[in-house]
Formats: C-alpha cells, structure tokens, sequence
C-alpha cells in the first residue's frame, strides 16, 4: 500500500516545527517508519538551492525565486516523496506547493494561478494525502518567530510582507482544496494542538 | 530608443561562441555598446545556478533542471537584460528560451508546450528581437564539440541525447515565430556565415 502523504503549512512562527517534532516522536513511539523532509532542502541539490534562496548574497528576483522553490520541490517529490510512498513509507514535509502560493503569489504579488501552474509542472500534480494548516494571526507568528533565532532572506522581508502573506492563507486554503486541507488554530496550547494533529493523521 | 535584444541558438558545435566573437568584435570596432551574455549565467545568481546545472555533484531530474534554467533566465532578464534595452544599449544572449524547448522540451521528453509555459513566466513575455539559429546536423555538431575541450554535464549525455535535441531545432523554430528566427547554415564557411549575420542585424 502506498504511504501517506503528509505536509505542514502555515505562516512564520504557527508552529510548524513543533507540530513536525511531535509527529516525528509520535511514529518513532509506535515503532512505524516516517520520512521528515522540509523545504527548500531534502535533497543535496535542494540543500544548495536552499543556500541560494534563503542566505541573501545573490538575491533572486521574485519570478526567479518562484522557480527556484519550484526546482527544489521537483527534485524532492522525484527523489524523495514518490519512491519512498510508492515502498509504502508515510512522508512528512514541512512546507508545500500552498507556502509559494502565498508566498510567491500573493507576498510577490505574481499572481497564485501563474505559481500553481508551475508547481502543478514541479510536482507532477502531487497532492497531500492531509495537509495541516496551523492558522494564527501572522502578528502573533511574528512575534513567536522573532524569538527563535536569526531571520533568514525571506523572514526578514518585514512586518508588511508577512501579514500580507499570512492573510493570503485563509484564502488560499479555500481555493485548492485538492492539497485536503484541514485547519487547525496554531493559538491554541500545544497539547491541544497535537491531539487534533494526530486525530487529523488517524482518520486518514 | 530601446536596444535590439539579439539571441543566438542552436545545437552544440553550431558556432554560437564563434559567431557571438564575431558580433562583439564588429560592435566593438564600430564603437557601439553591446551587452553580451550567456546561459545559464550573466548574473551572480546564474553563474551559482550553472555551477549546480552543468558540473554535475548534485545531477536534477529533467523537471528541476528546466526550472533551474529558468530561474537563472528569470533573474537574467530581469537584472541585466531589461535594464540595458531600457537604456538603448543592444544586448546579445548566447542561448535563450529555444534552447530549453530543446533541450528540456525535446531531450528530456517533457514537452515544448511545458517549458514554453515555465519560459513565458521567466521572462515576462520578452522576445528576441532577432534570433539567429545556427542550423547544423548535429552529428557534425558533435563532432566539432569533442575537438574544443571537456564536455560538461548536458554535453555528456551521449549522442542518442544530442540527435534528438539537435534534429528538435527546425521543428521548434517553426512553432515559435514569435522568437524573430532567421536560419544560417552553420556548416557554411565562417566569412560567409559571419556576412549573413551581419546582414541580418543591419536588417533590424
């Protein structure tokens, strides 16, 4: 049987993270295999890329950006994602086609129909099996990610660029329902977070 | 007045590198600015994305390469050939969209229609104001490659690779007109090819 395809989503500081090490630890308790990734990376091509987007020496433009993502999540889904579904292996990846939508559609205003369609070309119209959307209002990301480390590229484009992305969300959410999304609220406690997560991952 | 955006293509051992030091010198001796660049390249981001396309360590899947490509076309057009025809300067590119109809297209299966898609993202709808493809049979195409130096990832795909993307040229030129194409027999000598060259950028 094939594996579950499994993807967090969500502005800057919802929590992702968190969420990802409690499902990582989850599998590991019940003894079943799990492959983490997270982009831009997973791959040593993506890993390079990542250097590319996110360390801010050669910054691209925002179309290259997309491109680049784009490229990153190709080599993934080829590399990664399909072969180790396809043994029957759940995959867990830490940001997905939805992350440019808002990011690269909507923060880089190019449009979220031109960056579906060249990711629906990256990814070979892949979809999750569930993608967890951890909703929080992007002030209140800002705020939690600003106490976690430096900023890369793109965290530190500022306030006005990651609330225009983290509204995006909502709406994008509602607009490609293909990536079987459901929405949890990244405000509430962390226990209560990671019951409906794992609940979410069971009903699959 | 907005420069002439000059494209040079064609299979490899056609003469490109040959016929843009020809177009250079002539500028050159003429006093005339001339941008000249190539692909992937031209920019600091591009010369990093070249080194990940061309060197092979990290090889991409056929999708990633076309979208590495891309982004280094995206971030040229945008950071260095814009910028200089908005300034009345000519701009010569050796390798443009074409080649990744060709190449990506054609080499590696994934459809000229795809990458035309991924290409119109990149740049924005920019046309070459002349194209000149330097037709060639791409046996004989080969044959000169192999005299001039250490192959590089693409050019080491074998000659099955490079049959089909050189024999891919006269179809794509046809599909797309909108690239301003016009066709010189590359196995002519290098006086004559050059005098047709010349000619058809006095024609602009």
């Amino acid at each position: 049987m094939r594996g579950k395809f499994l993807v967090l989503d969500g502005p800057d500081g919802s929590g992702k993270s968190t969420v990802a090490a409690g499902i990582v630890e989850r599998y590991k308790n019940e003894n079943k295999e799990l492959i983490s990734v997270r982009e831009p990376g997973g791959t040593k091509l993506g890993e390079a890329l990542r250097h590319q987007l996110l360390n801010g020496d050669n910054p691209p433009t925002a179309k290259a950006e997309t491109l680049l993502f784009a490229a990153a999540r190709a080599q993934l889904v080829e590399e990664v994602i399909m072969p180790a579904l396809n043994e029957g292996k759940d995959v867990l990846c830490d940001r997905f086609v939805l992350s440019s939508l808002a990011y690269q559609g909507v923060g880089r205003d190019l449009g979220v129909d031109s960056v579906a369609n060249i990711n629906a070309f990256a990814t070979g119209g892949l979809y999750p099996d569930l993608t967890i959307y951890l909703r929080l209002d992007p002030k209140v990301g800002l705020s939690r990610r600003s106490k976690t480390g430096a900023f890369d590229r793109i965290e530190d484009e500022g306030t006005k660029f990651h609330l225009k992305v983290g509204n995006a969300y909502d709406e994008i959410t509602k607009l490609y329902p293909e990536h079987n999304i459901i929405t949890i609220d990244g405000a509430l406690p962390k226990g209560e977070v990671m019951a409906k997560v794992f609940e979410a991952i069971e009903d699959l």
